[in-house]
């Protein structure tokens, strides 16, 4: 099963091929998802408890002591969130132990669900903030208090472990959680949560359990949401998306996570309800967001102050907030776009997302973490911005790094779906896909040297005597696409087909490999970015590149560096940053030497690191002869 | 006598031409001042009223009553600075009356003073929000209270009281709260409020008051800074000036206001203790400011999360944040060191400043504000971001529109200094100006119509028969300058001189013309300004220019628009946003129609506002062509 899993009456065009039909444990993602459960899961666990997260549930349980909260101190506030981070965990650490046991992941995953239902009070509210210096009253600021949030999050986690392990301790505590929200939505019948997240979890709860009380109250909230009822806060009602009806709102607007929470939500509740207006409105509102608001590495979220989508076209590459998570929302609603409408783009914007925005977010060995995604450090600098400098341990406000295990834990769910005709790969991954296919088993084994190289080869090792269709995606930045079928080569048309597809009776040992061509690519801004007019980025594959300081001749700041018109980047190994991994090496002026190395902007900030930036200035006329202030 | 006033024994340079010897009644400073003093002050103090901030020095006196702030039921937060609203105001007025008497302006003035008066507690600590909703406990939170902040300000206007009307009620009350500062400083000595801005207050009270103390305060005040004793707080020691020593830090950081304030106290230290090596200090931060971080218009901050400097060149239009209190804050800063070292470079700064950053944040009519002064807003939006689209007639936290009254009632101050040779004229206005030269007296007049046109007709109307220098500057963006004298003309060299000076024995009636060349120019921002690179700006003697959508053809984004290499703007009359005003009017394809228009930037948002922008691109040829995001 997955994490998000349409019932047979939604209105979903495509089935995901669920986490325990995905072996996932070579390749690139292989080793990304290693980490992951190796290192980063006993980190995060051990940060946890550092942090005083799971003390805190102690502590609302009847322990005596102080309620603890990493860096309360210096920043003078308590988020009252920090329960989610467990949350996030227990998820992540779900669909971990789904795909291979591990005795000692799985008692630490005990112990912190122990200390959840601990605090769980008789009437079923659940939120150690609230009960332990909170004063015990629930839903009394459901504006900023994150208490439908927080039980959004444990829904996930429980639908996690009842989905992939079976175990439903969770799935009792969220339950009677949700039935305690009773006491806030009062006669209405509804309740707005500042922060959305909880309507995606409740229609989950729904498909999970059947009860139709929570698609109910999921739908509630989504049609509720859009008349100011939560008022306008420090920045405005937009922040939380409730200036327009989620129906008619054609952009993102405010808060990036939120917006992009809520949108999942209103999928859910539209693939459910068969509410095809819904679905068209978040449909056309993210198409949007993906032309005017997404930076080049999927990165959402222009503006610090207030973690805003800004205006259209408003991208600073050194003021991007870009938060981790708001990259990993963007892939969970891309994903469910994808699910109801079997729309290309979405699988593209996935891809970008994840190889760039979402990977960005934690250090190669997994236990360092950005919150904030910046596209450009500079070697001069006198306070460091939070997040735009050196990665961390864990964070005071840790939503990112338990959003990136389980995300990262779930990834598998991500790279195939069905329908009645066939298997959709939606992501090159070394793999072994079980699928169910016009009622028959089909097992694939896909083997690629992704992203790294453009080749994907992909055979059956089971299947029926019934003719299906393979479809494989190309991407939108690959102009040159074939499928190798033994012998013959059968070219993509090169003008922007999406899908290359193969229907016929497919036999175990039928063999084919898709080549993607995959040069390096210059890539030229849109002219309406103002922030980058005059630069250029370096791409391959769905790799966005970077330079950091460390990569330039010795003595040059990053500052100085200009790339001519024509010059041709050529790939490289890149053994000092990561086994495997490929990097680009560019003349700094066509054709002469000196050379300057960019590598993928997902492992920067794994060295020393100065200063690093994503978009290029180009030479020109004017900056070669020097510059001059005034021209008139 | 002017707001800044060293004392003989002082180190400055240059002495200030005091305000009760300026008389400004006409042209372009005349009519701004006319507006602040009829209609700004009026406004102001009814909005003190309406705000509640008068209402809260009743409360402190003893008032039953609620404490009010503007705004704060939506932003959820009272600030504990709003006194000095009301200091500022106070300060202002006393300028004013010193110019020309005002019954009914001195009524309202009367009024505040006696509530000030009224809420002081006996042992001559006064704060209101402390005294009515802060439990009454001073000097708790140094750090985020503002309390000596907001001495800082009564103080000044106390000052301003004592030397433009000889009125000496503020003082007394100024002379008490300072003596209650023993109560912060223990035995130590010193308190350090996380706003800096009493150090310049204290200051200028010991050259007021002649007590030592006040002075020796001030400068414990600034060596205790920078040692981290204010702690972290949310943002970092360097948010207030508290990483690095005042006399070793090399750059300016953190919070704008709070970084030029503090600057402003170490000139002030500096000066009356002769601390050559601080004032150096200050000076470098300085021409590094000017030199790295500061915006063609003279705004300061690039950051709107915590209203601080950038990096180096970070100086994002869209993301300016440039609140109106940095820009006055500089210009009160470069005036300082005018006066300790009379380099040149400060009275460009102030120009640029006063011109644009300064100006730009009161509407013309003098009743709406800017706090934040972006550069650029763009025709699609989907939430306003605060400052950057609309004026408001007052804000929750208004510390710009009272600080940009006093700052406008006191820059006749800031006209002309003189030393021990002559007479230094260092803007540009029509005025007479009384001052002493070599112990005689001499009256000046000055004619012109600048900033609109480049002429300025000096006469002589009083001198003695000793010989004097009248030293004209000669603004940096003026390519071409020359004296006319009677029949003769003396050019300027074109290479950078900086001041024309006429040395003799002046009579009354002599006169003299300084023609100042001021073709429109068309300015490359530095290369390194991440943000505009690809754009030029356009200028005009001081003046920095803007294009508005209403001054562009109808159906046009502004966003559409770019400029051809070579083009020529040419000055256009613009009687429709204000008489004498020079607007541009510049071809958007070389030689040939449609041409848009534009005006001054401190004019912008004076009409229906759509988009605005300072830096627009330059057309190129591949714009031109049409685009493509991938050239590879």
């Amino acid at each position: 099963m997955t994490g998000v899993q349409p019932t047979a009456s939604a209105i979903a065009r495509l089935i995901p091929v669920s986490t325990g039909n995905v072996g996932l444990d070579g390749g690139f993602w292989g080793e990304r998802l290693r980490v992951n459960r190796e290192r980063s899961l006993g980190h995060g666990f051990a940060q946890l408890e550092r942090a005083g997260t799971l003390q805190n549930f102690r502590l609302a349980a009847g322990l005596e002591g102080t309620y603890r909260a990493l860096g309360a101190d210096v920043i003078g506030t308590v988020f009252p969130f920090l329960d989610t981070d467990v949350y996030k965990w227990l998820e992540a650490v779900a669909w971990e132990l789904g795909r291979a046991p591990d005795p000692a992941l799985a008692s630490k995953a005990h112990e912190a669900i122990e200390l959840v239902a601990g605090a769980q009070r008789p009437d079923g509210y659940l939120n150690t903030y609230v009960q332990v210096i909170g004063g015990g009253r629930a839903y009394r600021d459901l504006a900023w208090g994150h208490e439908l949030y927080c039980f959004g999050h444990l829904i996930q986690a429980a639908i996690a472990w009842h989905r992939a392990l079976g175990d439903d301790r969770l799935l009792a505590i969220a339950t009677r959680a949700v039935d305690s929200i009773g006491q806030a939505t009062g006669p209405a019948g509804v309740a707005l949560d500042g922060h959305p997240e909880i309507e995606m979890a409740l229609v989950e709860l729904y498909r999970t359990t059947g009860d139709r009380r929570h698609l109910e109250l999921a739908t509630r909230m989504i049609e509720a949401r859009g008349h100011g009822a939560i008022g306008e806060g420090r920045f405005g009602s937009a922040y939380w998306q409730d200036h327009l009806p989620v129906r008619d709102a054609s952009t993102v607007a405010g808060h990036a996570v939120r917006q992009l929470y809520l949108d999942c939500g209103a999928v859910d509740v539209a693939t459910e309800t068969g509410d095809v207006t819904l679905l068209e409105a978040v449909r056309r509102r993210w198409h949007d967001m993906i032309a005017t608001r997404t930076y080049l590495t999927g990165g959402l979220g222009s503006r610090h102050r207030d973690e805003s989508f800004g205006d259209p076209y408003e991208l600073p590459p050194d003021g991007a907030y870009a938060e981790t998570c708001a990259a990993i929302a963007s892939v969970m609603l891309a994903w469910r776009l994808l699910l109801a409408t079997g729309d290309p783009d979405c699988a593209d914007a996935i891809e970008r997302a994840m190889y760039n925005g979402v990977l960005v977010g934690s250090s190669l060995d997994g236990t360092r973490y950005f919150y904030v995604n910046t596209l450009q450090r500079r070697t001069q600098r006198v306070a460091a911005r939070p997040g735009d400098g050196e990665r961390v341990s864990w964070m005071p406000c840790a939503c990112c790094p338990p959003n990136l295990m389980r995300f990262l834990s779930s990834w598998p769910q991500h790279l195939a779906t069905t329908d009645a005709t066939g298997i959709q790969i939606q992501q090159y991954a070394t793999a072994e896909l079980r699928a169910e296919v016009a009622g028959a088993p089909v097992l694939l084994k896909v083997e690629t040297d992704y992203p790294w190289q453009g080749s994907v080869a992909l055979t059956v090792l089971e299947s029926s005597d019934r003719p299906w269709t393979l479809s494989l995606r190309v991407p939108a930045w690959c102009r040159s696409a074939k499928l190798r079928d033994g012998g013959t080569d059968r070219p993509s048309a090169s003008t922007g087909e999406r899908t290359i597809s193969e229907t016929r009776t497919w036999r175990a040992g039928d063999s084919i490999v898709l080549e993607l061509d995959m040069p390096a690519r210059v890539t030229e801004p849109d002219p309406r970015v103002d922030a980058v007019r005059g630069c250029v980025a370096l791409e391959r594959g769905p790799l966005v590149y970077c330079v950091e300081t460390a990569d330039l001749p010795s003595g040059t700041e990053l500052e100085q560096v200009e790339l001519a018109t024509g010059v041709q980047p050529t790939p490289v190994a890149r053994p000092d940053i990561a086994e495997g991994l490929v990097g680009l090496s560019v003349p700094v002026v066509d054709g002469a030497p000196p050379s300057i190395g960019a590598i993928p902007y997902f492992a920067w900030a794994n060295r020393s690191v100065e200063a690093m930036r994503v978009w290029i200035p180009r030479r020109t006329a004017r900056n070669a002869q020097g510059t001059n202030r005034d021209e008139g």
